[in-house]
């Protein structure tokens, strides 16, 4: 498939069809996503792909917990989150565990434990990036190393005729998803990878165009054109 | 290009060739990189096109001062880092003033300010996961947001017979970096993204089997085969 057709029309994708997903056609994604760069070329991910019943229930459970915590804060108009403030999950503004009680539109959480693949996507904590460790704000550069991988992964779906999303949602209960998987401490839940054929291939993303986002020399000074 | 092509010879590239990168291939990369995917499709990206020579030496100075702090760490075996340990950044393994003052190989910092193209990432904070918020280690999931469109972008570059490489060293001087580009607190430099005409293509890059990272129903299980 061309390159940039299929980046175009990868998008995040939570409905599939019953139709299962031969192990050729995910060892082949895994195998084109495998080429991602990470610092100093460590490699830091690793997949587990979940396949027994009970482990996709307890995950798809875990996940709930999640989504209903963040479904609370965006009912309150909390999402986006302001950093710093208290409109963070462990800010004070939403009761999480009341949110984890009560019930929230889900309709991707609740197909999830059947879902045709389901992947968790873990990273070596001791191989990532920790350049913005001691700055005033959230860390993020860890995820250089993890998520090129994860856009890969997406792409290489798309490739095979698949669809699917990377949610963050299941890393607010790591510990107990690293009780479920036997990963020790040095690694952490980057995501959840869902893929399946898709009930609808979209063929156009909503996306805001290049002068909204590159600018020449200074931040929202003169936007870049060609 | 073929998707998976493009995929398997996208290495991190810093030599370039003194040919210059015209507007046109770069609008179409940053045009194609756009549709990658972001938590609420928020797309927090930003991108700075770094032009005028002086805010292009003032970059490249600011990138090797975090890289001779990251050098003084690899002299003394400390990278990978342990996380949560002393080998971290702000531990009191390195001193980090003295770091700065030392020369340490660095190439590619050397000829950062004349690269064909130097662009500078931006991450909306606010617009950012905050699902690892509260566990004990550092925080990642900010980064789902920002490097699947730095990933897009290296591919990208790619389609156009360019390489390149996201580096996060120069987000160590963020603080200086943000007075020099104007961005207020609320975004993140996410990363320095440098591109131009490789002086070898690669063909063949080193990474480890599917065998060596996906695994069945558990961490370090059965690995995972078609």
């Amino acid at each position: 498939m061309d390159l940039i057709e299929a980046m175009r029309t990868t998008g995040a994708c939570r409905e599939f069809t019953p139709e299962p997903v031969d192990d050729a056609s995910l060892w082949r994604l895994l195998d084109a996503a495998r080429f991602a760069p990470s610092g100093g070329n460590r490699q830091p991910w690793r997949v587990v792909v979940i396949r027994d019943p009970d482990r996709r229930q307890a995950i798809a459970e875990l996940y709930g917990l999640g989504w209903r915590e963040y479904w609370a804060h965006v009912e309150r108009g909390l999402v986006p989150f302001a950093p710093g403030s208290d409109g963070t999950w462990r800010g004070p503004a939403v009761d999480l565990e009341a949110a984890r009680e009560r019930p929230a539109p889900d309709t991707f959480g609740e197909g999830l434990a059947h879902v045709p693949v389901m992947l968790v996507l873990l990273a070596h904590l001791g191989s990532l990036a920790v350049t913005d460790n001691g700055l005033d704000r959230q860390s993020i550069v860890g995820g250089a190393s993890v998520y090129p991988f994860g856009q890969n992964l997406l792409l290489a779906a798309r490739n095979e005729g698949l669809g699917g999303v990377l949610t963050t949602v299941l890393t607010r209960q790591e510990p107990a998803v690293r009780e479920l998987l036997g990963f020790p401490a040095s690694f952490a839940v980057a995501g959840l990878v869902a893929l399946g054929h898709p009930v609808r291939q979209v063929r156009k993303l909503r996306r805001g165009p290049v002068e909204a986002f590159a600018f020449v020399d200074r931040f929202e000074g003169v936007p870049f054109s060609a």
